[in-house]
């Protein structure tokens, strides 16, 4: 084998935190969040399997069985359709507290990808490695749904349907702030409060939201992203779930916002500006509302055009 | 007053029909039909009210009232909202059968606006038109949804939401095949199996496939578009009170149709095609199965970029 060819034996990758369910988006829309996400270092092993060696940062009480964690599940079945002879080991470096609504499990899952893709001779494209984010995905969140792992394999704000990922264009100055308070939400009540059945009115509005804002995007329509960014179906029911949400939120369309929600799950809480100034000044404000609620909280701006997953360093 | 300034007295003005609730588009999407359409020539009167004076056509039982008439209503609308001193006759030429599913009752009541628009001093926008044109619809379908009237305004396919009207820039080459079978559907029972509820997963999926059909109009990307163009929540409902649809849209997907679906309430069918000549080509294979089924038929080909409601002539 030609010295050229050698690919590197560990790779490291980063994949930015997300806002999954944006707006009217429920399972279909997220945008990437710069400021916090996960790594992941991902080497070639001999051995025909996936082995994942380590998990520290702010959460470390992941499983270390690869079927179980979503990062080994992507690359057990990037493996099994490749049918690469060789295996992975992972370490994974959690930037993104499990639970935030912040896309925690997908990060870990796009990263280990995208890593892992860097060592094969012929690398996918994101669009192909989707499949295998999704599969990964499905471990943590018992569905696949793709709106959190789409935008972290493109970057910025993207459309995921069951077996595809559409980037939509959005303005440069379209910004984000997202407030993660330290509050517990419980996933399994987060879920069980959307069971139940809806209106042919929820879908027509649901739709009518989303296709306004995707028409918003591609025209840099202002008033038509704002009269998009509403989600009348399943933010109504688990805002109940989520002290001080809609004080923060107040807080943000009092500061300008174009509109906000809930981010994934929740419990954080995003909403989108016209300019980062204006984002800049909301993210006190949507800070404190949390805080008078009695909850501490972080905060991330950026714009909703934010980075893709990438590969940051090599060692061969 | 300068006789330049001078209104023509009377006013043709034609509406073509329509294609609504297109695709994962209900009660939000519709676009124009080329070939047929409802024509009204408007009068202004010195009376302060709105008259009908005649109703011709292929329908001509419809109320003469204008307060219950589609076109009467839209245009004493019109005449509120404008503080207007005099008022308007109409004669109103049917070309749409009612009960089709192409948009009748909102034919006639875009045509009487837009040739009313004309008579005034300070003409509307098209957009400015909506408002009037929803409260005409209203009177014939109970509920105020601008699929109809929204494309009939600015011509092509456009989204309708409660108070804008939204143009999708389609490709050239995106064309329609509808046909009309001669089969009475009823409208009460159409709205009927409508009743009841739906799950998340019907608004997630109309969502994303609306979505994506938009996208794939702004992307010219052909993929995109027949995915999307899937009503997968309203259709089962109502394709069962339609004799015949299955067969017919079959006959258009085995004739390259990129997707297809009820029009309106039914009991027409469309379906979209790549190119004229595809759509040519389907368009007698479609009839065939309708008649199959035991029902004659006409049809229609043309863009789905079809056209506007436009003025035809005028007396002064």
């Amino acid at each position: 084998m030609n010295s050229n060819n050698k690919k590197p034996v560990a790779i490291r990758a980063f994949a930015p935190a997300s806002v999954g369910n944006a707006g009217p988006g429920f399972d279909l829309l997220g945008h990437t969040v710069s400021g916090v996400g996960d790594r992941v270092i991902v080497s070639r092993i001999e051995e025909p399997t996936v082995r994942i060696d380590a998990i520290s940062g702010c959460v470390t009480n992941l499983p270390l069985d690869a079927a179980h964690n979503t990062a080994g599940k992507a690359l057990l079945s990037l493996r099994e359709h490749l049918q690469l002879s060789h295996g992975f080991a992972l370490e994974i470096e959690k930037g993104i507290p499990l639970g935030s609504g912040l896309g925690g499990s997908a990060a870990s899952c796009v990263a280990a990808l995208v890593a892992a893709n860097a060592l094969l001779f012929e690398p996918q494209s994101r669009q192909a490695l989707y499949r295998h984010a999704l599969a990964g995905e499905a471990v943590a969140s018992g569905s696949a749904h793709g709106d959190n792992v789409g935008c972290m394999l493109l970057g910025g704000l993207v459309l995921a349907s069951a077996d595809r990922l559409m980037s939509i264009p959005v303005p440069d100055e379209l910004y984000c702030v997202v407030v993660h308070p330290h509050q517990i939400l419980e996933t399994r009540r987060a879920r069980e409060v959307l069971q139940g059945t809806y209106l042919l009115s929820d879908v027509v509005n649901q739709s009518g939201n989303l296709a306004q804002l995707i028409l918003g995007c591609y025209e840099q329509d202002w008033d038509l992203i704002q009269a998009g960014l509403c989600d009348a179906v399943v933010e109504p029911r688990r805002a109940p779930l989520i002290p001080g949400f809609r004080r923060v939120r107040q807080a943000a369309l009092d500061h300008g916002a174009l509109g906000g929600s809930i981010s994934g799950a929740g419990p954080s809480v995003f909403a989108w500006f016209r300019g980062a100034l204006a984002a800049q000044n909301a993210a006190p404000a949507m800070q404190q509302a949390f805080s008078d609620a009695g909850f501490a909280s972080e905060v991330y701006v950026g714009p909703v055009a934010g980075p893709a997953a990438e590969v940051e360093s090599c060692n061969s």
